[in-house]
């Protein structure tokens, strides 16, 4: 197996961009991770995206994004893993490489959710769930994410404040991160009077409804210096690429509490990287909850189980601590365009890794992890990225 | 690379399956094809779908079909590349393979077209053309393929009898397919009395709305005689896999009149697979209209261009002819569930190796190819087969 590095990243600021449509997106994210490299053709190109074809009535997204983008001729397709869609197609396109069959192949993360018209976004968020089992008998998307805090807060005793810590982590950071959608930090005040959306999740709890695009160049990591050299600090090198599923359905879990699949790739990877969690430099979580970032950290191996609150709290997870976790803001303030989000994750780990994450900079980076959770924990992607 | 083999094939009777979910569907041509393989468990599952977010809300479908069958814990995805997302996940699949990240992976097709609620087959199949400067137009995907035809028709002067050819074969091959939507014969005189649908193309012109699930499994080539050994005629090599793209919308190209993604994605499976056309046993071609059959054989070098129509008049096309096509029926007889078409293809080329296809066997077939269209020849993925 050939090993992948990527060589150019590209992603457009997160928000409410209701001057721009999908395919320009698209095309600010691809041509700039394409400058960046400094590489004017590609093989392949694989879009990660969820609701295009829900809220946009636009598939062939692969085609579409490469035909905007001058790329004719190419392979092309779209990858849908819920709003673990990005790390996804990141996953087709680490194997594209891997495999021979191709030498430079775009990865494109890429949603959007406003500006759509007549339809409903809380029911496309809805399709990552079962739509037959769940989503039919009235339960949205938060909802679900809602139980599954609720009965956390109650197996393990916590009080309603201990995920305040994942929310503040995540606004500092994403108040230097000129694509953020939210650029300013919150108190714990803040946090305490947000309103709810479904108890007991409130505001600041929760990931915004956003669009944007990101997207990465990848290449042969033996070729990768012929790319890198001169226009930046060099090419970082995909050391781990693993995914893991585990029931559609929460009830269908023997314990909704483990994010069984994030277990079970994280594993995956840490064997492919050959290190282990007290390795890490930074690792950008799934945090479109805060108790997704609670589950995933808990089943990573990084805290014990009910007690993960307490690593927020004592702020291990800022940029100077033991594990900064959201480094650029993640979902929560930088923003969580569903499809986009695993390729976003994947940009700001390659910034820390080549010293471009500016006010947000983790010393010495040399090892970041990212992990890209669809639906309610039941696709779980993990990447390991070396510089 | 690893060279990457089917062991084993399933498939669902295609039609109006009223009495079957998407997920009923699936688990049945999954788990024949994993009896079929005699395999018990895999290492990844790749979905092709085109409409499940559009027509189910149901997104999140690879890892819905994989908890389904029984497989969780492993990688799952939705590829998606509008009617070729069946020949687009096994692309993911071989790459997955022959790159060594997995070792038995399963690919789907699936696709619930009928006895959805509340939603606009017609405004789904237009989301496989340009959105923004297609569809929001006015024309459906009929539509699109009517202008090629009319087009083509005046280029070439061409009678409107020129493409009955493709049907009567079609149809003719699907009367010996027990998982064909149409199993009658038709006259030259059924095909001159059909309604039209949109002007040129009437109704035995166009592939029919359709439900159906059809699944291969991948292994590593070197160890496909460990899993063959006595339950069936043996393994099918992927002697190439290959896909390219073109403009999204038909107005963008320079001749409307050639695919040219079909013409460079057969040259490439060409020069994968070290063989020419004239070396075929057989061709699936992509006749979700019949016009598609006539552009595919001239873009892939089978007929000289505005003459492909004496191919199919001259019987050439039938089974025992010089290059049989649709030779389980094709897209017009067995019918077009569309994501799941580029996968019945496939598992028909492999009936066909394997010295399955009953009353529809070519003789000592050994050399196969596949072709699957996605949009109005956007997205073209070419997969050559041999035994």
């Amino acid at each position: 197996m050939r090993s992948v590095s990527i060589i150019g990243i590209g992603q457009t600021p997160v928000g409410e961009l209701w001057d721009l449509s999908a395919r320009q997106l698209a095309y600010q994210a691809v041509s700039s991770a394409m400058a960046d490299a400094g590489v004017d053709r590609a093989d392949a190109l694989f879009v990660g995206n969820m609701l295009s074809g829900n809220l946009l009535d636009q598939e062939h997204l692969g085609t579409l994004v490469a035909d905007v983008c001058g790329l004719r001729g190419i392979e092309a397709a779209k990858v849908e893993a819920a709003c673990a869609s990005g790390s996804a197609a990141l996953r087709v396109g680490t194997m594209a490489v891997a495999s021979g069959f191709h030498d430079i192949v775009i990865v494109a993360g890429l949603e959007k959710m406003t500006d759509t018209v007549g339809k409903d976004t809380t029911a496309g968020l809805a399709t990552a769930a079962d739509a037959e089992y769940e989503a039919l008998h009235g339960v949205s998307f938060v909802g679900l994410n809602a139980l599954i805090m609720q009965r956390y807060m109650y197996e393990f005793d916590v009080p309603l404040d201990a995920f305040a810590g994942f929310s503040i982590n995540a606004h500092r950071n994403g108040a230097n991160n000129p694509n953020a959608m939210f650029q300013e930090p919150i108190s714990l005040n803040d946090y305490m009077r947000a309103p709810l959306i479904a108890t007991p999740i409130n505001i600041m709890d929760s990931s915004p409804v956003c669009d944007g695009a990101a997207a990465l160049v990848l290449v042969p990591t033996e070729w990768a210096h012929e790319f890198t050299t001169g226009h930046h600090r060099g090419a970082v090198q995909i050391l781990a690429s693993a995914s893991a599923n585990d029931t559609l359905a929460v009830h269908d879990r023997h314990d909704p509490l483990f994010l069984q699949a994030a277990h079970i790739s994280s594993q995956k990877a840490f064997r492919q990287a050959g290190v282990g969690p007290q390795d890490l430099d930074l690792f950008e979580l799934h945090d479109a909850f805060t108790i997704m970032s609670a589950l995933s950290l808990e089943a990573n191996g990084f805290a014990r189980r009910g007690e993960v609150w307490l690593l927020a709290q004592d702020a291990e997870i800022s940029i100077g601590g033991r594990l900064p976790i959201s480094t650029m803001g993640g979902l929560k303030s930088r923003g969580h365009p569903v499809g986009a989000t695993g390729v976003y994750q994947i940009v700001e780990v390659v910034q820390q890794l080549t010293g471009r994450a500016g006010a947000n900079q983790v010393p010495n980076a040399r090892l970041g992890m990212a992990q890209n959770i669809g639906g309610s924990g039941a696709t779980i992607v993990t990447h390991i990225l070396g510089s």
